[in-house]
């Protein structure tokens, strides 16, 4: 086994630390928690998989000889992140990989990597987008998503071309965010797919703004590639409902706030938002008034600046959903556009961004639209 | 019920937060999960009590009528931590506190004071102490201490006065922390008393390093005081074992290193300790070599420079032992005295600071004091 690089400390570090986080923790099969190490003339590529996905990340490196070894990712991550030499070498030493700096050598067993089954590659390419874009529409929409894995089809984000538009869209059921993106196609290829919405959160702060990021997909699996980078994962075989009917409403009120004072004062109800967790917000004239309303553990009322036009509803919203839509829009203007009918979602949306994304963001309102009201 | 103050926000909030979490979490005591307000014309008193211990923590306030009140602390907190308002009012309106901002009003229920048992005020004074000499004493000392409650006496920090120095000690049985700082003591009062490590680590960071530090102490409880501040707790019941023998050896090698270097390769080494977390440590000429050896999991070997005088003993440590010893000598040199007999612990100690605080911290050996070597 022929292998020897000598690369940067810091930013091989977080490329073996990014590839450990995405593998099984359980020794099912002890080759998966190993990361594959392959030496090329232009840097070191670190790469690992659970089976479902797939994650290869380039790193600067200088390396005399082409090889690929497997050694356990853990220890390797560990290691490598406590270093302060700014510089480290890796070489193969009889049946170890040995991390060396000038006062140290750490050595860790090589594992059988002709019996690992392989880091998947990305199906062909279908279009691109830039990578600064990409994580300006994924991050909130990622984050809509829901965690819990019994209803498959809310854990996943659904990614759609149509012309030179790229539209992302998850939710969990009482949250819809939705982002659409400048697109280049290749050719007339066409994409629709749902993919695990916190595989691709994990590997979002990895990706350069400047980076073009290629959009791969075939029937069965999906892939981001930005510069020598990859991350392949299995599609979530189910079909998104169709959201049409929910966005397309005619508003009865809209009201343009600033999203970070909302979004504080929400956060500021929370502790009298009760056990279900509701906040109530009434348009007013010129402002919004945000109540949480707790029988027992008292009552809150702030009010937010606003520019109003149309009625002025009352309505109730968990007041996490609201917090985690408005954070979407955070640093701008939100417009809430609420409906007539008080079970109908309240649709936030904002202007269009410098890199063109467009986001919206959906909130259900909870049952039994009217809090409450109370004398200050 | 008359209560009416307006404070800066953020320090009252930190009070606050800080009484609510020395508060019993659990309702079995509904009254004790309530902080006691007290407003006076020099401020307001933030306090509370979970029977054990006390806590009293002035804040900046202006007041214009004496008064108190007891309400739900965690609540409090939350809303004061969340407010950006730089000021807030607190005023009683009616059966609830009302906590307002120009755009906000808040309001939790009062409870009843009358019923609560009070927070217990510190004994005798004995003498005093500077504040930053305190804190610099007491963090490494307390952090020896046990989390684990089956040994009381192993939970406790006992503080002992001996003519113008204050002994500081706390020991898990595998390592022993002390230290010693100018005391001044309040005429011929004399004190020995053991106190619960963690509440003495909680409150530490309050302290100001000018302050000047009150100790106080009966047969029952003892008592911080600082400005218009103080800690009370009950004492621990248990008479701490001497340890004047431990302490008192006559090493067979003297190493002087620093503490970073040392402590930086020794958590380098962590990822091959191996189950037990072992680590080895080989005195060399002019060096220290730090070994990990687990069969499995790979080897490592890191040398750091030393000043070396004697023999050149091997001996085997609990890693994290190790690690918090020389963390309390951070960014100092340290002088390991290693015994001959090498089931005795070896002694860190270093410079006496400039504020007057001597620390000593004895780490016990693990069985087996010869690591295996092994062929780099």
């Amino acid at each position: 086994m022929e292998f020897d690089i000598t690369a940067p400390t810091a930013r091989l570090a977080t490329a073996v630390a990014d590839v450990t986080r995405l593998l099984p923790t359980r020794m099912v099969e002890p080759l998966l928690t190993g990361v594959v190490l392959t030496a090329a003339s232009d840097g070191v590529l670190v790469s690992g998989t659970d089976r479902e996905r797939g994650l290869r990340l380039s790193a600067e490196a200088v390396s005399h000889v082409d090889g690929a070894v497997l050694v356990p990712a853990k220890p390797l991550a560990e290691t490598l992140r406590t270093l302060d030499a700014p510089e480290v070498r890796l070489v193969c030493e009889g049946s170890r990989l040995a991390i060396r700096t000038p006062q140290a050598r750490f050595a860790l067993p090589l594992l059988d990597i002709a019996a690992h089954p392989g880091v998947a590659r990305p199906p062909a390419r279908v279009g691109s987008v830039l990578g600064g874009a990409l994580r300006a529409a994924l991050a909130p929409v990622a984050a809509a998503a829901s965690r819990d894995d019994a209803l498959p089809v809310f854990t996943g984000v659904r990614i759609a071309a149509e012309g030179n538009r790229l539209t992302l869209m998850a939710s969990d059921r009482f949250r819809l965010a939705t982002a659409r993106l400048p697109w280049t196609p290749l050719d007339d290829a066409s994409i629709d797919v749902l993919l695990p919405a916190n595989t691709l959160s994990d590997i979002l702060r990895r990706i350069p703004d400047s980076a073009e990021v290629g959009l791969h997909a075939d029937v069965d699996c999906a892939a981001l590639t930005w510069e020598k980078s990859s991350l392949t994962t299995a599609l979530l075989a189910t079909p998104f409902p169709n959201t049409d009917r929910l966005l397309s409403v005619i508003p009865d009120t809209t009201a343009w706030v600033d999203a970070d004072a909302l979004a504080g004062a929400v956060r500021r109800a929370l502790p009298f938002t009760g056990p279900h967790g509701l906040v109530g917000v009434e348009v007013c004239d010129a402002e919004l008034r945000v109540r949480g309303v707790d029988g027992q553990n008292g009552e809150s009322e702030e009010t937010v600046k606003a520019i109003v036009d149309g009625g002025r509803p009352q309505r109730r919203y968990q007041a996490r959903n609201l917090i985690d839509g408005l954070k979407a829009f955070a640093g701008e203007q939100v417009r809430l556009a609420v409906p007539d009918a008080d079970r109908r979602g309240t649709v936030l949306t904002g202007e269009t961004r410098p890199d063109g994304v467009e986001l919206t963001y959906l909130v259900a309102p909870s049952r039994g639209g009217n809090p409450t009201q109370h004398a200050g």
